[in-house]
Protein backbone atom coordinates (compact mmCIF):
# COMPACT_ATOMS: atom_id res chain seq x y z
CA UNK A 1 0.00 0.00 0.00
CA UNK A 2 1.57 3.71 -1.05
CA UNK A 3 -0.03 7.05 -0.59
CA UNK A 4 1.42 9.26 -3.85
CA UNK A 5 0.08 12.25 -1.83
CA UNK A 6 1.40 14.67 0.61
CA UNK A 7 -0.70 17.04 2.80
CA UNK A 8 1.20 20.72 3.33
CA UNK A 9 0.92 21.79 7.10
CA UNK A 10 1.31 24.96 8.31
CA UNK A 11 2.26 26.01 12.04
CA UNK A 12 2.12 29.68 12.85
CA UNK A 13 3.43 31.40 15.48
CA UNK A 14 2.77 34.65 16.66
CA UNK A 15 2.37 37.18 19.21
CA UNK A 16 -0.76 38.07 21.33
CA UNK A 17 -2.46 41.59 21.68
CA UNK A 18 -4.01 42.40 24.90
CA UNK A 19 -7.26 42.82 22.50
CA UNK A 20 -8.61 39.45 20.94
CA UNK A 21 -10.02 41.45 17.80
CA UNK A 22 -6.39 42.37 17.20
CA UNK A 23 -5.10 38.87 17.14
CA UNK A 24 -7.85 37.67 15.10
CA UNK A 25 -7.00 39.73 12.70
CA UNK A 26 -3.07 38.78 13.53
CA UNK A 27 -4.10 35.01 13.24
CA UNK A 28 -6.52 35.59 9.63
CA UNK A 29 -3.30 37.49 8.15
CA UNK A 30 -1.04 34.89 9.11
CA UNK A 31 -3.46 31.78 7.86
CA UNK A 32 -3.89 34.10 4.52
CA UNK A 33 -0.19 33.66 4.10
CA UNK A 34 -0.10 29.78 4.81
CA UNK A 35 -3.00 29.09 2.56
CA UNK A 36 -1.44 31.34 -0.19
CA UNK A 37 1.98 29.02 0.31
CA UNK A 38 -0.20 26.24 -0.18
CA UNK A 39 -1.17 25.20 2.95
CA UNK A 40 -3.89 22.56 3.35
CA UNK A 41 -4.18 22.24 7.25
CA UNK A 42 -3.23 25.43 9.39
CA UNK A 43 -2.46 24.98 13.52
CA UNK A 44 -2.58 28.14 16.17
CA UNK A 45 -1.29 28.95 19.17
CA UNK A 46 -2.43 27.95 22.23
CA UNK A 47 -5.62 30.43 23.23
CA UNK A 48 -4.26 32.77 20.29
CA UNK A 49 -7.67 35.52 21.10
CA UNK A 50 -5.93 37.03 24.07
CA UNK A 51 -2.93 37.17 26.09
CA UNK A 52 -2.15 34.17 28.43
CA UNK A 53 -4.72 35.28 30.65
CA UNK A 54 -3.78 32.17 33.39
CA UNK A 55 -0.61 34.08 34.96
CA UNK A 56 -3.57 35.74 37.53
CA UNK A 57 -6.58 33.98 38.75
CA UNK A 58 -9.39 36.30 37.71
CA UNK A 59 -12.73 35.75 37.83
CA UNK A 60 -13.19 38.54 35.50
CA UNK A 61 -11.60 36.79 32.93
CA UNK A 62 -14.39 34.01 32.38
CA UNK A 63 -16.46 36.36 30.24
CA UNK A 64 -13.54 35.79 27.63
CA UNK A 65 -14.59 32.41 26.76
CA UNK A 66 -17.14 31.03 24.07
CA UNK A 67 -19.04 28.43 23.50
CA UNK A 68 -17.66 26.06 20.60
CA UNK A 69 -19.11 25.35 18.38
CA UNK A 70 -19.46 29.45 18.91
CA UNK A 71 -18.56 32.94 17.60
CA UNK A 72 -14.88 32.24 16.85
CA UNK A 73 -15.80 29.07 14.72
CA UNK A 74 -18.10 30.88 12.97
CA UNK A 75 -15.54 33.55 11.92
CA UNK A 76 -13.05 31.43 10.92
CA UNK A 77 -14.92 28.58 9.54
CA UNK A 78 -15.83 32.12 6.82
CA UNK A 79 -12.14 32.13 6.27
CA UNK A 80 -11.75 27.93 6.30
CA UNK A 81 -14.43 28.01 3.10
CA UNK A 82 -12.64 30.90 1.25
CA UNK A 83 -9.24 30.03 1.29
CA UNK A 84 -9.93 25.74 1.06
CA UNK A 85 -7.44 25.54 4.59
CA UNK A 86 -8.62 22.95 7.16
CA UNK A 87 -7.85 25.13 10.66
CA UNK A 88 -6.82 23.98 14.31
CA UNK A 89 -8.63 26.45 16.78
CA UNK A 90 -7.20 26.92 20.34
CA UNK A 91 -10.59 28.18 22.01
CA UNK A 92 -11.05 29.40 25.56
CA UNK A 93 -14.60 27.00 25.73
CA UNK A 94 -17.66 28.10 28.08
CA UNK A 95 -19.64 24.69 28.36
CA UNK A 96 -21.52 26.19 30.93
CA UNK A 97 -21.83 28.46 33.72
CA UNK A 98 -18.78 27.84 35.94
CA UNK A 99 -17.81 25.46 33.47
CA UNK A 100 -15.10 25.77 30.95
CA UNK A 101 -12.07 24.09 29.45
CA UNK A 102 -8.96 24.41 27.11
CA UNK A 103 -10.59 23.67 23.92
CA UNK A 104 -9.12 22.85 20.31
CA UNK A 105 -11.71 23.19 17.84
CA UNK A 106 -11.12 21.23 14.21
CA UNK A 107 -12.79 22.77 11.15
CA UNK A 108 -12.39 20.97 7.86
CA UNK A 109 -11.55 22.72 4.38
CA UNK A 110 -15.37 23.40 3.57
CA UNK A 111 -15.66 25.13 6.96
CA UNK A 112 -17.14 22.48 8.34
CA UNK A 113 -17.05 22.09 12.08
CA UNK A 114 -15.54 18.72 12.68
CA UNK A 115 -15.40 18.73 16.20
CA UNK A 116 -13.29 18.96 19.45
CA UNK A 117 -10.66 18.02 21.92
CA UNK A 118 -10.58 19.45 25.07
CA UNK A 119 -7.19 19.75 26.64
CA UNK A 120 -6.89 16.66 29.13
CA UNK A 121 -3.85 17.52 31.09
CA UNK A 122 -4.23 20.95 33.22
CA UNK A 123 -1.01 22.34 34.49
CA UNK A 124 -0.81 24.14 37.55
CA UNK A 125 2.36 26.91 38.44
CA UNK A 126 2.88 30.10 39.53
CA UNK A 127 1.73 32.22 37.24
CA UNK A 128 -0.08 28.88 34.29
CA UNK A 129 -2.61 28.98 36.61
CA UNK A 130 -4.77 26.48 34.22
CA UNK A 131 -6.47 24.93 37.16
CA UNK A 132 -8.09 27.41 38.25
CA UNK A 133 -9.91 28.14 34.60
CA UNK A 134 -9.99 25.34 33.24
CA UNK A 135 -11.31 21.81 33.88
CA UNK A 136 -9.87 18.51 32.30
CA UNK A 137 -11.18 17.52 29.26
CA UNK A 138 -13.88 14.50 29.21
CA UNK A 139 -13.31 13.49 25.74
CA UNK A 140 -10.31 11.63 25.62
CA UNK A 141 -7.80 11.83 23.29
CA UNK A 142 -9.10 12.59 19.79
CA UNK A 143 -8.07 12.26 16.00
CA UNK A 144 -9.99 13.79 12.83
CA UNK A 145 -10.24 13.11 9.57
CA UNK A 146 -9.57 16.67 8.13
CA UNK A 147 -7.80 17.55 4.81
CA UNK A 148 -7.20 14.18 3.46
CA UNK A 149 -5.14 13.54 7.15
CA UNK A 150 -5.64 11.74 10.08
CA UNK A 151 -5.39 14.74 12.65
CA UNK A 152 -4.21 14.10 16.33
CA UNK A 153 -4.54 16.97 18.33
CA UNK A 154 -3.41 17.93 22.00
CA UNK A 155 -2.75 21.01 23.61
CA UNK A 156 0.73 22.38 25.51
CA UNK A 157 0.81 20.89 29.08
CA UNK A 158 -0.30 17.44 27.20
CA UNK A 159 3.04 17.21 25.46
CA UNK A 160 5.12 16.38 28.52
CA UNK A 161 3.17 12.75 28.66
CA UNK A 162 3.99 10.06 26.39
CA UNK A 163 0.82 8.42 27.09
CA UNK A 164 -1.52 10.94 25.37
CA UNK A 165 0.96 11.04 22.26
CA UNK A 166 0.81 6.79 22.02
CA UNK A 167 -2.95 7.47 22.71
CA UNK A 168 -3.62 9.52 19.87
CA UNK A 169 -1.25 7.58 17.54
CA UNK A 170 -2.65 4.41 18.34
CA UNK A 171 -6.00 5.82 16.74
CA UNK A 172 -4.14 6.23 14.07
CA UNK A 173 -2.79 10.21 13.95
CA UNK A 174 -0.39 10.70 11.08
CA UNK A 175 0.47 13.88 12.93
CA UNK A 176 0.08 14.88 16.45
CA UNK A 177 -0.63 18.88 16.51
CA UNK A 178 -0.26 20.90 19.82
CA UNK A 179 -1.19 24.24 20.16
CA UNK A 180 1.21 25.28 22.80
CA UNK A 181 2.03 28.63 25.25
CA UNK A 182 4.79 28.28 26.87
CA UNK A 183 7.91 30.43 28.19
CA UNK A 184 10.03 31.73 30.61
CA UNK A 185 10.09 33.21 33.92
CA UNK A 186 12.23 36.24 33.23
CA UNK A 187 13.89 36.11 36.87
CA UNK A 188 14.72 31.65 36.28
CA UNK A 189 15.72 32.14 32.17
CA UNK A 190 19.76 32.84 32.76
CA UNK A 191 19.70 29.49 34.66
CA UNK A 192 17.05 26.95 33.68
CA UNK A 193 16.15 28.95 30.33
CA UNK A 194 17.99 26.64 27.85
CA UNK A 195 17.49 23.24 29.64
CA UNK A 196 13.74 23.86 30.00
CA UNK A 197 13.52 24.35 26.12
CA UNK A 198 15.46 21.64 24.98
CA UNK A 199 13.43 19.29 27.06
CA UNK A 200 10.33 20.78 25.92
CA UNK A 201 11.40 19.87 21.98
CA UNK A 202 12.98 16.80 23.15
CA UNK A 203 9.69 15.36 24.96
CA UNK A 204 7.76 16.14 21.47
CA UNK A 205 10.42 14.55 19.44
CA UNK A 206 10.40 11.78 21.05
CA UNK A 207 6.65 11.17 20.71
CA UNK A 208 7.72 11.04 17.03
CA UNK A 209 9.68 8.65 17.76
CA UNK A 210 7.96 6.43 19.20
CA UNK A 211 5.12 6.39 17.58
CA UNK A 212 6.37 7.23 14.19
CA UNK A 213 4.56 9.96 13.26
CA UNK A 214 4.82 13.87 12.73
CA UNK A 215 4.65 16.27 15.36
CA UNK A 216 4.09 19.95 15.12
CA UNK A 217 4.21 22.19 18.05
CA UNK A 218 2.40 25.83 17.42
CA UNK A 219 3.45 28.56 20.20
CA UNK A 220 3.23 31.59 20.82
CA UNK A 221 6.20 34.57 21.50
CA UNK A 222 7.10 37.91 23.35
CA UNK A 223 6.40 39.19 26.66
CA UNK A 224 3.44 39.20 28.15
CA UNK A 225 3.23 41.26 31.21
CA UNK A 226 1.35 39.51 35.21
CA UNK A 227 -1.77 41.41 35.33
CA UNK A 228 -1.13 43.41 38.41
CA UNK A 229 2.19 42.36 38.97
CA UNK A 230 5.44 42.54 38.96
CA UNK A 231 6.21 39.74 36.60
CA UNK A 232 5.30 38.46 33.15
CA UNK A 233 6.44 35.35 30.90
CA UNK A 234 8.32 35.62 27.83
CA UNK A 235 6.99 33.05 25.41
CA UNK A 236 9.93 31.22 23.73
CA UNK A 237 8.45 30.53 20.34
CA UNK A 238 10.59 28.02 18.71
CA UNK A 239 7.61 26.10 16.98
CA UNK A 240 8.42 23.31 15.18
CA UNK A 241 7.49 20.17 12.79
CA UNK A 242 8.98 16.91 13.59
CA UNK A 243 9.44 14.12 11.00
CA UNK A 244 8.04 10.34 11.74
CA UNK A 245 12.19 9.43 12.05
CA UNK A 246 12.44 12.59 14.80
CA UNK A 247 14.05 14.65 12.22
CA UNK A 248 13.49 18.14 12.67
CA UNK A 249 11.93 19.23 9.27
CA UNK A 250 11.20 22.85 10.27
CA UNK A 251 12.19 25.49 13.18
CA UNK A 252 10.85 28.51 13.82
CA UNK A 253 13.07 30.88 16.33
CA UNK A 254 12.14 32.10 19.98
CA UNK A 255 11.45 35.73 18.32
CA UNK A 256 9.40 36.45 15.80
CA UNK A 257 6.27 35.46 13.61
CA UNK A 258 6.55 32.70 11.37
CA UNK A 259 4.67 30.40 9.18
CA UNK A 260 6.28 26.94 8.93
CA UNK A 261 5.67 25.12 5.99
CA UNK A 262 6.16 20.64 5.85
CA UNK A 263 4.56 18.29 3.74
CA UNK A 264 2.84 15.24 5.33
CA UNK A 265 3.91 12.42 3.74
CA UNK A 266 2.47 9.41 4.55
CA UNK A 267 4.53 7.04 2.51
CA UNK A 268 7.40 8.04 4.91
CA UNK A 269 6.04 7.47 7.97
CA UNK A 270 4.93 4.26 6.94
CA UNK A 271 8.65 3.47 5.65
CA UNK A 272 9.79 4.52 9.23
CA UNK A 273 7.34 2.28 11.30
CA UNK A 274 8.31 -1.07 8.88
CA UNK A 275 12.25 0.05 9.75
CA UNK A 276 11.48 0.62 12.94
CA UNK A 277 8.84 -1.66 13.87
CA UNK A 278 8.02 -0.48 17.54
CA UNK A 279 4.18 -0.66 17.32
CA UNK A 280 4.65 -4.63 16.39
CA UNK A 281 6.58 -5.17 19.84
CA UNK A 282 4.51 -3.51 22.59
CA UNK A 283 4.05 -5.56 25.57
CA UNK A 284 0.50 -5.31 25.87
CA UNK A 285 -0.02 -7.63 28.31
CA UNK A 286 2.41 -5.97 30.79
CA UNK A 287 1.01 -2.22 30.58
CA UNK A 288 -2.14 -2.93 32.81
CA UNK A 289 -0.60 -0.71 35.78
CA UNK A 290 -0.55 2.73 33.80
CA UNK A 291 -3.67 3.41 35.25
CA UNK A 292 -2.20 3.35 38.68
CA UNK A 293 -0.70 6.79 40.13
CA UNK A 294 2.33 5.15 41.70
CA UNK A 295 3.08 1.69 42.14
CA UNK A 296 3.67 1.53 45.95
CA UNK B 1 11.88 15.62 53.07
CA UNK B 2 15.95 15.45 51.93
CA UNK B 3 18.24 12.97 50.85
CA UNK B 4 21.32 14.53 51.64
CA UNK B 5 23.48 11.68 50.32
CA UNK B 6 24.23 11.25 46.06
CA UNK B 7 25.47 7.88 44.83
CA UNK B 8 27.80 7.18 42.47
CA UNK B 9 26.95 5.23 39.07
CA UNK B 10 29.71 4.15 36.78
CA UNK B 11 28.58 3.44 33.32
CA UNK B 12 30.89 1.31 31.36
CA UNK B 13 31.70 1.48 27.50
CA UNK B 14 33.45 -1.07 26.06
CA UNK B 15 34.27 -3.23 22.47
CA UNK B 16 34.17 -6.95 22.44
CA UNK B 17 35.93 -9.50 21.52
CA UNK B 18 35.07 -13.22 20.13
CA UNK B 19 36.30 -14.85 23.13
CA UNK B 20 33.84 -14.95 26.40
CA UNK B 21 37.04 -14.65 28.81
CA UNK B 22 38.76 -12.10 27.16
CA UNK B 23 35.72 -9.72 27.54
CA UNK B 24 34.62 -10.65 31.13
CA UNK B 25 38.65 -9.57 31.65
CA UNK B 26 37.60 -6.25 30.27
CA UNK B 27 34.72 -5.96 32.07
CA UNK B 28 37.02 -6.58 35.26
CA UNK B 29 39.40 -3.81 34.14
CA UNK B 30 36.72 -1.45 33.50
CA UNK B 31 34.77 -2.60 37.25
CA UNK B 32 38.36 -1.74 38.72
CA UNK B 33 38.84 1.40 36.94
CA UNK B 34 34.84 2.60 38.24
CA UNK B 35 35.33 1.70 41.26
CA UNK B 36 38.47 3.01 42.13
CA UNK B 37 36.94 6.39 41.09
CA UNK B 38 34.25 6.15 43.48
CA UNK B 39 31.61 4.78 41.70
CA UNK B 40 29.08 2.53 43.86
CA UNK B 41 27.36 1.14 41.25
CA UNK B 42 28.25 0.02 37.62
CA UNK B 43 26.03 -0.58 34.88
CA UNK B 44 27.84 -2.89 32.07
CA UNK B 45 27.05 -3.07 27.99
CA UNK B 46 24.36 -5.70 26.71
CA UNK B 47 25.65 -9.55 26.56
CA UNK B 48 29.07 -7.70 26.90
CA UNK B 49 30.68 -11.34 27.30
CA UNK B 50 30.20 -12.23 23.54
CA UNK B 51 30.37 -10.52 20.07
CA UNK B 52 26.76 -9.74 19.08
CA UNK B 53 25.76 -12.97 18.02
CA UNK B 54 22.19 -12.14 17.11
CA UNK B 55 23.61 -10.50 13.58
CA UNK B 56 22.40 -14.50 11.99
CA UNK B 57 20.30 -17.45 13.47
CA UNK B 58 22.60 -19.81 14.82
CA UNK B 59 21.55 -22.92 16.72
CA UNK B 60 24.87 -23.20 18.12
CA UNK B 61 24.95 -19.82 20.01
CA UNK B 62 22.90 -21.45 22.30
CA UNK B 63 25.20 -23.34 24.11
CA UNK B 64 27.07 -19.67 25.24
CA UNK B 65 23.92 -19.48 27.30
CA UNK B 66 24.14 -20.04 31.11
CA UNK B 67 21.68 -19.99 33.86
CA UNK B 68 20.79 -16.68 36.01
CA UNK B 69 22.19 -16.66 38.75
CA UNK B 70 25.04 -19.43 37.99
CA UNK B 71 29.01 -18.52 36.40
CA UNK B 72 28.98 -15.10 35.45
CA UNK B 73 27.04 -13.78 38.68
CA UNK B 74 29.30 -15.79 40.81
CA UNK B 75 32.62 -14.36 39.17
CA UNK B 76 31.53 -11.25 39.03
CA UNK B 77 30.10 -11.49 42.82
CA UNK B 78 33.57 -11.97 43.74
CA UNK B 79 34.38 -8.81 42.04
CA UNK B 80 31.76 -6.71 43.57
CA UNK B 81 32.58 -8.07 47.20
CA UNK B 82 35.92 -7.35 46.94
CA UNK B 83 35.66 -3.71 46.06
CA UNK B 84 32.08 -3.04 47.40
CA UNK B 85 30.43 -1.84 43.95
CA UNK B 86 27.09 -2.67 42.94
CA UNK B 87 26.63 -4.46 39.46
CA UNK B 88 24.57 -5.04 36.71
CA UNK B 89 25.34 -7.60 34.35
CA UNK B 90 23.46 -8.03 31.09
CA UNK B 91 23.98 -11.88 30.59
CA UNK B 92 22.63 -14.73 28.22
CA UNK B 93 20.19 -16.99 30.21
CA UNK B 94 19.63 -20.27 29.51
CA UNK B 95 16.18 -21.08 32.04
CA UNK B 96 15.58 -24.22 30.47
CA UNK B 97 16.45 -26.33 27.00
CA UNK B 98 15.03 -24.45 24.40
CA UNK B 99 14.03 -21.45 26.75
CA UNK B 100 16.64 -18.25 27.09
CA UNK B 101 16.12 -14.88 27.89
CA UNK B 102 17.90 -11.41 27.35
CA UNK B 103 18.25 -11.05 31.16
CA UNK B 104 20.48 -8.51 33.49
CA UNK B 105 21.26 -9.33 37.02
CA UNK B 106 21.44 -7.36 39.61
CA UNK B 107 24.43 -7.34 42.56
CA UNK B 108 24.43 -5.58 45.08
CA UNK B 109 27.80 -4.22 46.85
CA UNK B 110 28.48 -6.99 49.11
CA UNK B 111 28.11 -9.59 46.49
CA UNK B 112 24.86 -10.83 46.96
CA UNK B 113 22.76 -11.67 44.05
CA UNK B 114 19.54 -9.26 44.07
CA UNK B 115 17.63 -10.58 40.93
CA UNK B 116 17.01 -10.08 37.64
CA UNK B 117 14.94 -8.50 34.91
CA UNK B 118 14.24 -10.52 31.69
CA UNK B 119 14.46 -7.79 28.71
CA UNK B 120 10.72 -7.45 27.64
CA UNK B 121 10.58 -5.91 24.05
CA UNK B 122 12.67 -8.26 22.12
CA UNK B 123 13.56 -6.77 18.34
CA UNK B 124 13.60 -8.37 15.49
CA UNK B 125 15.34 -6.75 12.45
CA UNK B 126 17.85 -7.79 9.88
CA UNK B 127 21.28 -8.07 12.03
CA UNK B 128 19.43 -7.71 15.24
CA UNK B 129 17.36 -11.44 15.15
CA UNK B 130 16.62 -11.62 18.81
CA UNK B 131 13.31 -13.07 18.75
CA UNK B 132 15.19 -15.84 17.27
CA UNK B 133 17.51 -16.20 20.62
CA UNK B 134 15.13 -14.34 23.53
CA UNK B 135 11.84 -15.08 24.58
CA UNK B 136 10.42 -12.57 25.79
CA UNK B 137 10.47 -11.81 29.45
CA UNK B 138 7.84 -12.84 32.18
CA UNK B 139 9.12 -10.91 35.29
CA UNK B 140 7.64 -7.30 34.37
CA UNK B 141 9.17 -4.39 34.68
CA UNK B 142 11.51 -4.01 38.03
CA UNK B 143 13.57 -2.33 40.31
CA UNK B 144 15.79 -2.99 42.79
CA UNK B 145 17.06 -1.37 46.03
CA UNK B 146 20.94 -1.81 45.71
CA UNK B 147 23.92 0.63 46.36
CA UNK B 148 21.61 3.34 48.78
CA UNK B 149 19.65 3.44 45.34
CA UNK B 150 16.30 1.95 43.83
CA UNK B 151 17.19 0.69 40.58
CA UNK B 152 14.93 0.52 37.66
CA UNK B 153 17.04 -1.60 34.94
CA UNK B 154 15.88 -2.02 31.12
CA UNK B 155 17.57 -3.80 28.02
CA UNK B 156 18.37 -1.79 25.06
CA UNK B 157 15.01 -2.10 22.69
CA UNK B 158 12.90 -1.56 25.86
CA UNK B 159 14.59 1.96 25.49
CA UNK B 160 12.15 3.06 22.53
CA UNK B 161 9.10 2.21 24.78
CA UNK B 162 7.63 4.99 26.95
CA UNK B 163 5.28 2.27 28.49
CA UNK B 164 8.60 0.66 29.82
CA UNK B 165 9.87 3.69 31.42
CA UNK B 166 6.84 5.26 32.74
CA UNK B 167 5.94 1.93 34.83
CA UNK B 168 9.73 1.41 35.99
CA UNK B 169 9.72 4.86 37.13
CA UNK B 170 6.23 4.56 38.79
CA UNK B 171 7.90 2.01 40.93
CA UNK B 172 10.62 4.42 42.84
CA UNK B 173 13.24 4.51 40.06
CA UNK B 174 15.72 6.80 40.62
CA UNK B 175 17.62 6.03 38.02
CA UNK B 176 16.99 3.81 34.61
CA UNK B 177 19.77 2.09 33.17
CA UNK B 178 20.10 0.20 29.85
CA UNK B 179 22.77 -2.13 29.46
CA UNK B 180 22.38 -1.93 24.93
CA UNK B 181 24.14 -3.33 21.98
CA UNK B 182 23.07 -0.84 18.84
CA UNK B 183 24.67 0.26 16.32
CA UNK B 184 24.62 1.04 12.28
CA UNK B 185 24.32 -1.40 9.33
CA UNK B 186 27.64 -0.09 7.54
CA UNK B 187 25.88 0.53 4.32
CA UNK B 188 23.28 2.79 6.18
CA UNK B 189 25.48 4.98 7.97
CA UNK B 190 26.58 8.00 5.74
CA UNK B 191 22.16 8.25 5.32
CA UNK B 192 20.71 7.40 8.17
CA UNK B 193 23.35 7.22 10.99
CA UNK B 194 22.90 10.39 12.88
CA UNK B 195 19.38 10.15 12.71
CA UNK B 196 19.37 6.90 14.04
CA UNK B 197 21.77 7.88 17.13
CA UNK B 198 20.28 11.18 17.55
CA UNK B 199 16.50 9.23 17.94
CA UNK B 200 18.34 7.01 19.95
CA UNK B 201 19.31 9.27 22.41
CA UNK B 202 16.14 11.37 22.44
CA UNK B 203 13.98 9.06 23.38
CA UNK B 204 15.96 8.01 26.18
CA UNK B 205 16.26 11.43 27.27
CA UNK B 206 12.95 12.21 27.03
CA UNK B 207 12.19 9.31 29.48
CA UNK B 208 14.26 11.38 32.29
CA UNK B 209 11.85 14.23 31.16
CA UNK B 210 9.06 12.87 31.69
CA UNK B 211 9.32 10.97 34.98
CA UNK B 212 11.94 13.25 36.33
CA UNK B 213 14.46 10.79 37.18
CA UNK B 214 18.26 10.09 35.94
CA UNK B 215 18.77 7.61 32.99
CA UNK B 216 21.64 5.77 31.59
CA UNK B 217 22.87 3.77 28.46
CA UNK B 218 25.81 1.51 28.47
CA UNK B 219 26.47 0.95 24.30
CA UNK B 220 29.94 -1.20 23.30
CA UNK B 221 31.46 0.39 20.43
CA UNK B 222 33.57 -1.12 17.23
CA UNK B 223 33.05 -2.92 14.67
CA UNK B 224 31.97 -6.52 14.27
CA UNK B 225 31.46 -8.97 11.85
CA UNK B 226 28.42 -10.28 10.42
CA UNK B 227 29.37 -14.80 11.04
CA UNK B 228 29.61 -15.95 7.44
CA UNK B 229 28.09 -13.22 6.09
CA UNK B 230 29.24 -10.19 4.07
CA UNK B 231 27.95 -7.75 6.42
CA UNK B 232 28.27 -6.76 10.44
CA UNK B 233 27.77 -3.90 12.39
CA UNK B 234 29.59 -0.97 13.50
CA UNK B 235 28.13 -0.54 17.70
CA UNK B 236 27.78 3.85 18.28
CA UNK B 237 29.00 3.49 21.30
CA UNK B 238 28.05 7.19 22.71
CA UNK B 239 26.79 6.03 26.17
CA UNK B 240 25.48 8.35 28.47
CA UNK B 241 23.87 9.80 31.32
CA UNK B 242 20.87 12.03 31.84
CA UNK B 243 19.60 14.18 34.69
CA UNK B 244 15.89 14.20 36.21
CA UNK B 245 15.64 17.38 33.86
CA UNK B 246 17.29 15.65 31.03
CA UNK B 247 20.65 17.72 30.55
CA UNK B 248 23.19 15.16 29.68
CA UNK B 249 25.57 15.10 32.84
CA UNK B 250 27.92 12.28 30.65
CA UNK B 251 28.75 11.53 27.51
CA UNK B 252 30.97 9.26 25.63
CA UNK B 253 32.04 9.22 22.14
CA UNK B 254 31.27 6.62 19.47
CA UNK B 255 34.13 5.09 19.20
CA UNK B 256 36.58 4.01 22.60
CA UNK B 257 36.24 2.88 25.75
CA UNK B 258 35.03 5.03 28.61
CA UNK B 259 33.98 5.03 32.39
CA UNK B 260 31.26 7.61 32.69
CA UNK B 261 30.60 8.82 36.16
CA UNK B 262 27.97 10.70 37.45
CA UNK B 263 26.56 11.38 41.20
CA UNK B 264 22.72 10.60 41.38
CA UNK B 265 21.26 13.07 43.81
CA UNK B 266 17.34 12.43 45.29
CA UNK B 267 17.43 15.94 46.83
CA UNK B 268 17.77 17.14 42.56
CA UNK B 269 15.29 14.46 41.20
CA UNK B 270 13.23 15.99 43.63
CA UNK B 271 13.50 19.55 43.51
CA UNK B 272 12.81 18.76 39.53
CA UNK B 273 9.63 17.11 39.96
CA UNK B 274 8.44 19.67 42.46
CA UNK B 275 9.02 21.89 39.68
CA UNK B 276 7.62 19.84 36.64
CA UNK B 277 5.19 17.86 38.39
CA UNK B 278 3.68 15.67 36.05
CA UNK B 279 3.18 12.65 37.72
CA UNK B 280 0.86 15.11 39.49
CA UNK B 281 -1.77 15.47 36.41
CA UNK B 282 -1.43 11.88 34.44
CA UNK B 283 -4.80 11.51 33.47
CA UNK B 284 -5.17 7.50 34.76
CA UNK B 285 -9.00 7.64 34.27
CA UNK B 286 -8.33 7.83 30.40
CA UNK B 287 -5.32 5.63 29.56
CA UNK B 288 -7.03 2.26 29.89
CA UNK B 289 -6.57 2.16 26.15
CA UNK B 290 -3.08 1.22 26.12
CA UNK B 291 -3.41 -2.25 26.68
CA UNK B 292 -4.29 -2.52 23.03
CA UNK B 293 -2.55 -3.00 20.42
CA UNK B 294 -4.39 -0.64 18.31
CA UNK B 295 -7.19 1.50 18.40
CA UNK B 296 -9.53 0.72 15.78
Amino acid sequence: MTDARTVRLAVVQMAMAEEPSVNDECAERLIREAAAAGAELVVLPELFRFWYFCQREDYAKFDLAEPVPGPSTERFAALARELGVALVLSLFEERAAGLYHNTAAVLDADGRYVGKYRKMHIPDDPRYYEKFYFTPGDLGFRVFDVAGLRLGVLVCWDQWYPEAARLTALMGADVLVYPTAIGWHPEERDEAGAAQREAWETIQRSHAIANGCYVAAANRFGFEPEPGGPGGLEFWGSSFLFGPDGVPLARAGSDGEAVLLVDVDRARMRRQRQGWPFLRDRRIDAYGALDRRFID
